[in-house]
């Protein structure tokens, strides 16, 4: 199999080298990138969603929406929010990778932006192996996905900065010892920041937003707009 | 990127030649063999065990878990029921494929069981293009998982014999919309069987068991176990 372990090197190596490109040009825009991953069904598009509802006055957005198939349905929600969205099928793929999202910010207008957010495919495993260029990685938990997952599938909280931990309003409902969960992402990452959030309730989005905000580059706002 | 077209291609037909043969060993020994697959924390291990522990007196069991991480939670789970569990690592890689069932059914005796369990890696996607050579493709969904997921994962659908929603227990603190999601699922696959499920009250497992119990095959059992 050694023709195919290059092969995948290969793959792997070029995909850095776009993601550092897309970081540049992220960097020269000031703009924040991020690269939001989850499970199906964690609750990416609800945390975007409120966090571009919670996104002060003048700093402005745009999201990139990862699908492994041709329906508009996460990017049809941003954009009623008056949100600029692109969307990337992937055409059954796994994840998002940096020739993606390279394309997906050729369509947004980054001198506009302030932010630009990566919403990646629902998966727990395949994401975690590509760099797709922006600031800072972050994985969207959810209290029904079960307490054991940092222990199921490790790679992904590894090479994280920030986790959200969604669905909070449904603790009464579920056996899910917290310290447990927590104390297997500390063990792999100790230097994660860890907010817990619900986006029914609004409850833990001020930590969130607060560092989000700490992120942002400052940037001359262009008038007119 | 005809070379990486070709080598996938020919690791699928590998993958289908074993898959026939763990088919063929499955069926000489009347073993039923189910593929269970479904997101991380759908509860998938919580519907085996459920179903294990309802099989009728004779019907005897083992369970292959598929794990991205060399943990046993799942497996030692199963052995505490009694039940044989076989473990395997794929060592971060995404789905489990025929070769990998292959090495797990042969630490099972199969001269002994009626049904084989394979626990998949929790994923929405990539599992979908691995025949394992068992008799039925099962996923489990869930309730938290939101309802537009046929639509948004719409290719793991496809293949299924049954489909399981599980946690219906959490209907009423969750915006779950089941004829939006149920007709999501029909589209892609008129003949599915659906089962809805909660594995905290037990509500729902009697139409499953009755289903599974009906595809076993009829076998002598063999005296003084």
């Amino acid at each position: 199999m050694t023709q195919r372990v290059e092969i995948v090197r290969k793959i792997l190596d070029a995909n850095e080298r776009i993601a550092a490109a897309n970081r540049a040009l992220l960097d020269e825009n000031k703009v924040f990138g991020v690269n939001m991953m989850s499970a199906p069904g964690a609750g990416k598009t609800s945390v975007i969603m409120e966090t571009l509802r919670r996104l002060p006055h003048g700093v402005r957005a745009g999201v990139i929406e990862g699908d492994t198939a041709p329906v508009t349905i996460d990017a049809d929600k941003i954009s009623a929010l008056g949100t600029p969205a692109v969307q990337i099928n992937t055409s059954g793929s796994c994840h998002l990778d940096a020739v993606m999202v390279e394309l997906g910010l050729q369509k947004l207008d980054l001198k506009l932006l302030n932010l630009a957010v990566i919403e990646n495919v629902g998966n727990l495993i395949c994401p975690a192996s590509f760099d797709l260029g922006t600031h800072a990685n972050i994985v969207i938990a959810s209290i029904p996905e079960g307490d054991d997952k940092p222990y199921k599938y490790p790679n992904i909280y590894r090479g994280l900065d920030v986790l959200i931990i969604n669905k909070i309003d449904l603790l009464p409902y579920i056996d899910f010892r917290m310290d447990y969960f927590t104390r297997g992402i500390q063990i792999l990452n100790p230097d994660i920041k860890i907010f817990t959030v619900s986006c029914k309730s609004g409850e833990g989005f001020e930590g969130w937003m607060s560092w989000l905000m700490s992120k942002i580059p400052a940037k001359d706002q262009l008038k007119d707009l």
